[in-house]
């Protein structure tokens, strides 16, 4: 099959570069435009970016002209990294003209028709895209700490049935582009707050978990989500303490084997993001840590541990990911995949 | 009145280090005595010690002759930071010759008779020493995360009574001593483990929060905490978010108020290590952060910010404060001060 | 005798910070004003200010109004911390208007008749201001690597005389104001380049050390610098490895003795921030330290270790002094306080 | 050809490790015998290994078992990460029973009769082997600073003639081995002192720069080098500024020509460990930085940067490469690859 063109739209930020990244050696996708805002159309890539990823950019890509985001992409699928606050019509008005939309961006979750979908877990939301009348669409992925966080709970939830979870994260640097975190605040130290972060944590699991109910709606899980989110002087990969309340209090053993049992949705399909194990238990004790599993699957996988019983709820442990990978850039790559193989891309 | 004699045991560690640090300049102290283990005796504290504060060692300490621990101490008063595991018969055995000795370590915590207590706390446990037979005594601290998080549930417990407790701890550097954490090992990085803490969260708090019952014995405070800890790349000063389940479901606004009054049974005693205010309220959106609330009330006040409502439970709140000063060798040096005070030292 | 009534301009900065916090507890002046660019101006300090210091904020200073820089500042004398760029002609303009204006931006260093001065190296360049027209005047701090380095030189100097110095710098965040370096640059890395930062390194030290020649103008001191600046993820506290050659071959061992000795031209003067040994020698092995000796002299000392043999040239050393303090706004308010002992503020 | 049998000694530490790891897949070697301390005999290796590289212990070597140090190895060629001050008398008895020791202790370094190599610059030192009565042989690597330092002084070194050299270090973390340096004194600091490195620097470039001159004595390059090193908060990846006096004083322009034709005395051979760029030359105005330029070439490139004009000297220059690949490990191998072409192994 030919390649499919794609293009990176808000391409010279920090998850627009990741995107670049994973597209510049797929196997299905190849890169024809890019585009970001007016201060940068014009200029080549290479101009335009502040390259912070630590592999080198791929080549040929810094001599591509930048386009202004406003004019059509030369593309069939567009990988959106708009800022929160300004994508929301903008992916909207690509989709209206027929494009095909997969985005990070937080402004078009949860709107009616609009699936949020993390690939392993809800592909089934895709259905609402059947009823959609235009050609184009748009696809969002959740927050990078609720898809990491929803991840392990996927298993728990369909084995068991999650009942309340606390979630306590200590997230990386890399979340907050770039220039992000001033280095002036977070050396020796952390930070206990990010803006609107624990809303998204405490909502977006519970839409991903929820049930596709029709005319482009969802039915949310039904339980509740407490979160603590802060930032800790870690380059890349989120983490988070999940202390969780299970139906019929199973016993560690079976929280784990049900952890080490997942494949999600994608399995068998041969999709070429989707890891063998989109969750990967470690029995050794002091992990997942965020600088030695972020790795995991490519940055795919989300790695969890320390899985015990929870003197007041169930069962407790720690969960870490990449969270520009799976957390973004990557879980949208997966995402497209996915609509391929379903032929609505 | 004269100073009282007081040796540090154990006088080279990072522990013994803030002791000598915080009774340099004491009005009511005077070192007299060091003594550390076998392979110290003999040798100047200069020459033993490998000093691992940031400020200056004090005046004349270097040029002192450091003992065997084994050895009498030339004081009235032990502060020990003799490590766990070998404290437990050394603390008993200082305290059958007649000592009075303050402990750091956890050997002799919650045995019967030797009372664990934060003074703005739990004062009344101190009556447990009336009733002994020997002139000695131990006096406990708790584990440095308990005392910070159990510095803020003082008060709310008191007012409205604590039914559960989530802590998620995010603990310094400097709680692992020296050499301690390597740093190949927490640069860029955390790590979700740190051997036996989890039981000492989930049991000291609510020993210091209990009732003492005589006879040497303590009636636990009747609720559960859970908690998940984690050490991260700060060198000062312990974290964590408390998600709390308070009887009544008092609102934020009376949480906040109730943690601004608090002022801990130390107050109007005059007692030169008590800060005027225990625990501090802030209410700036992203505070306390460890390296810059870690040094309020001289280290020994907690910070306490944040202050939202709880989806699940009823509020929670991040909480901070510094784990060698209150967490460990401040708290020794203050109960001290409070039995002075109360005639039994 | 009265406080001297003191304006901060650019206070909202970092170094504008540093100079509320040297100020606000100073015996000899009071702050009365400060001001900063239109966008903060009308605005409270609170309001206008990211507060970058760990220690708390100065009571009182909060509620102060910030005015415009160019209003008329109701104050006798001015400390600069207006960005490299701007200063030049505002400062130039206070000082037209009759003010005494101390700055830390680059842009009046050097130029004739404007003193470019380290307090204890210095200070008859001073003599200049004798010559002036206006009542006003501007002096300046050299850069703050500069100043580090040219303590230590200052003795050695006039020693032996300094024939060739090779600086290689390792510089703190904070030299890089707010937010300055970004975190996800700076993390697990160094940085080895800082705008302009090394041809101030090869000229500023020469000026300082060089003679007032009379009519506004100075001879530099006659030997080449060769400098390598760099960024390092330390917070507070240039260093540096200095290689000199000094004439007549002296020993390390009469190197120590001369830096030992050194206390400047501001010894017996009793200035409130001149420290008693503004070059404090170490011979401990692994310092100085930046962590460890940025505090030295509250921040006015500069300390100077491992002094030994160059097989090149004729010593070498290493040096770390704080870069906010003695390096930037401390320097400032020690000429300041010069200048009133001479009569000249 | 069959893959040649190989053993790790010492090789649980963390260049142990890194042996492992790059012989693990390596088209040439399979490593068939571990052998470390008595305190690890007997143990399998992931029993016996505290793992500290991020990329996962490759499959299979966990289970193997870790021989004593003093047994004969199973294997022909022994990879030696034997500590320094045990690991000479061990390399040379390996070497007397007829096994090829590829070493990286300082131990056996410029011993009579034992090639000091980096394999790009001085190839002809193995001349020496031919001469030895034994099977066996030792062959060393030099220290991992002056590796790095070594490399980009070659081209220069044989193009124009180096005269003198300053040198300061700024090396990784993982130069320490594992526990190595403690967090609680690097974090937010540097320490400007590593024990016998800065001689090591100043001599051992020189003896790899020399000239074979028979009967297995090399005569050292005839200039002389000045070095400062120090310890910095980087992972991995050394990074150093020199400073070089080169005859006939060339151009900036010639040093970067020179700096980028070099291919070294590899080209050609089809070695598999040899990077396409010993030395690749950067013209980003801040490159190179360790954490982005430390896998360049697999982590064998050294990368060089800001070369410009110094005004005492000739040029200067920044310079970052791998200190446990190149500096190490993939260094030994790259010696052990050149010697199976050349016919001696």
């Amino acid at each position: 099959m030919d390649p499919i063109r794609a293009a990176v739209v808000g391409a010279t930020g920090t998850v627009g570069q990741r995107f670049i990244q994973l597209l510049s050696d797929h196997p299905w996708f190849e890169v024809t435009d890019l585009a970001a805002s007016e201060r940068s159309a014009g200029k080549t890539y290479a101009e335009a970016t502040q390259w912070a990823i630590d592999a080198p950019m791929p080549d040929g890509v810094g001599a591509m002209t930048v386009k202004d985001a406003g004019a059509d992409p030369d593309a069939d699928v567009v990988f959106s990294a708009i800022p929160g606050g300004l994508a929301g019509p903008m992916e909207r008005d690509y989709a209206a003209r027929g494009l095909k939309v997969f985005s990070n961006a937080r402004d078009n979750r949860r709107a009616d028709g609009i699936p949020l979908v993390i690939t392993e877990v809800n592909p089934e939301h895709f259905d609402m895209l059947e009823e959609r009348k235009t050609d184009g669409y748009v696809v969002t992925n959740g927050n990078c700490s609720g898809i990491v966080a929803t991840l392990p709970m996927h298993p728990l939830h369909e084995a068991f049935g999650i009942e309340a979870a606390h979630v306590v994260t200590m997230q990386a640097l890399s979340g907050a582009g770039w220039p992000g975190v001033p280095s002036m605040q977070i050396t020796d130290n952390l930070v206990p707050f990010i803006g609107g972060e624990e809303d998204k944590v405490e909502t977006e699991p519970l839409h991903v978990l929820g049930r596709y109910s029709g005319n482009g709606k969802v039915t949310p899980a039904a339980f509740r989500i407490s979160a603590t989110c802060t930032r800790v002087p870690v380059l890349e990969g989120h983490s988070m303490a999940l202390h969780l309340k299970l139906k019929g209090s199973p016993s560690t053993d079976d929280v784990v084997k049900t952890l080490s049992a997942y494949r999600g949705k994608t399995a068998g399909l041969g999709l070429p993001s989707a890891p063998e194990r989109p969750v990967v238990y470690t029995d050794m004790a002091d992990r997942p840590q965020p600088r030695r599993d972020r790795d995991a699957g490519k940055g795919m996988s989300v790695t969890v541990g320390r899985v015990r019983a929870d003197p007041l709820m169930t069962v407790k442990c720690f969960v870490s990911g990449s969270n520009t990978i799976r957390g973004a850039a990557g879980q949208s790559v997966l995402n497209a995949e996915y609509l391929i193989k379903k032929g609505l891309l």
